[in-house]
């Protein structure tokens, strides 16, 4: 069992669907990337910030999840960082309709000392500088340290962002966000020209056209499960991070082959991830549950040809 | 081997992509369709019409590659079917520049006599009443019929298409035109709605993204292979049903499993006529270079999880 350390946003969430909208609930990057690592046997701790307004009923489902919450800072007289939006009816994109920093705005994350010696560092996504001072904590250099980011940092602090893509292994973007941070389209050439900024190895997703693997020459294709219905993709990104460091952090194998494995877990997770708001669905989610969906994505891509 | 009979058009291209353009090339559906499924063992027809501008040079590299041309009608005194396109930058979305049907107009296809008790089927995009007109003249009930369409017949004959789509048992099928047959938006759900609309496996071509399989409850995915560069989309989707076709007609198994393959060797032949304009790379096409990019299919598809 490897050690994981997650930086992220732990916060609340108003999201609006074509299904319904929900008041302020739990939502964040570290939540979702934590309640999603938690399906494997890992000893993970999430860094992060909140307000005193953040209910301890919130932090008692993380360390019930076996997130330990020591580096979650309580700002008692801050308020939690909350970010609202509404999907538009092909799910597929969304609008901001509100962004409060709050505690976020001054966030100096401290790494516990017991965790900074941890084998796999996953940065969810937040300011590149927040994820740097992460990595500068790590008393021994990460086995993996994985970096998920956003077009948010490509459009206000580009520098930064380049400085820590350099320290990573692994780079998890969407493919709009691989298109912008490279100026290519195709993301066979865009893989390319991440991997020459450093990361060995890139993840592109895609949403619901799934995620895509790179590392030199091999390329590694894992779909998402088509669905009758998208409920609300809040988190699916996180949770496909969760579950890719998760499952490396478990079998503390660092290898393609596995990473193979990595990103299917990944895409299986976020399948459950997306069939009810916000983290309602991961939190029930059992481990029977994810076996069957896992034998359904082999369904779906094995197939057993003889060349002729 | 069994006997493949393909319907659709043989044409002139002209084609602007953002690396370049072409004069009138050689085109069509039922062009793409047989020069895709000569990859296999399998003794095809093709049925169309072209006008008396038609090159012999086009008939004899069909004929070289063994499609069998006696239903290929050539009007003297016509013109052949012409369409000219230009692709955006992004190579996914394309305007139409001229569409002249000429021959196309009034178009009466004949099934020569020595294919009317052909196994297979594959009824390429034309309007619904040709397609059926190929159905009527076979003298037993092919063990599949194949049919592929698009939006444009939606538009403009859409009972004549729900008529013929009774009739068939596969179709193939762009993703914005399962959506627009079903007004589903959710993929799974449309495919069930065309399922239930008659053909008992569902074909959706998702370009870039590639191709999902359906039968009943079974799900299939096929990626597209990430390319480099893609020059040339045209003729990829025909491509790909006539790779679909000609892997069954050569196998003669129309199992679920064996469908499996046939979207595999669809995709992978697909991937082939996207690099370079029209029909230049597939008639140049070896059996190698197939069986090299099978195995790309494979490395990017095939993992092995062990559940724990």
């Amino acid at each position: 069992m490897s050690k994981l350390v997650i930086v992220g946003t732990v916060a609340f969430d108003a999201i609006e669907t074509p299904f319904g909208k929900t008041d302020k609930i739990l939502g964040g990057a570290a939540t979702y990337i934590g309640l999603s690592a938690a399906n494997f046997n890992v000893d993970q701790a999430a860094v992060s910030v909140v307000g005193g307004d953040f209910p301890q009923e919130y932090l008692d489902l993380l360390t019930d999840r076996n997130v330990n919450i020591e580096g979650i800072e309580i700002v008692k007289d801050g308020k939690t960082f909350f970010w609202s939006g509404k999907y538009h009816n092909d799910m597929n994109s969304r609008d901001t309709l509100a962004t409060e920093l709050n505690v976020l705005e001054h966030f100096n994350p401290v790494v516990p000392e017991n965790y900074r010696d941890a084998e796999i560092v996953m940065l969810g996504n937040l300011h590149p500088l927040v994820q740097q001072g992460v990595l500068d904590q790590m008393t021994k250099k990460p086995k993996l340290a994985i970096l998920d980011t956003m077009n948010f940092w490509m459009d206000i602090a580009l520098d930064d962002l380049i400085s820590v893509i350099k320290n990573v292994d692994v780079i998890t973007i969407n493919d709009e966000e691989a298109r912008q941070l490279t100026g290519e389209y195709s993301l066979v050439v865009a893989a390319r020209k991440i991997h020459e900024m450093g990361p060995k190895y890139v993840v592109i997703k895609k949403g619901e056209h799934g995620a895509l693997l790179f590392h030199d020459d091999h390329m590694f294709y894992a779909p998402a499960l088509p669905l009758e219905e998208v409920f609300d993709p809040t988190g699916a990104g996180d949770t496909f991070a969760g579950g890719f460091a998760g499952y490396l952090a478990s079998t503390g194998d660092i290898s393609f082959e596995n990473m193979k494995n990595a990103v299917i877990y990944g895409s299986t997770l976020a399948s459950f991830c997306v069939e009810k708001f916000g983290t309602e669905r991961m939190v029930t989610l059992k481990k029977e549950e994810v076996n069957t969906r896992l034998l359904e994505f082999k369904k779906l891509t094995q197939f057993d040809i003889e060349l002729t």
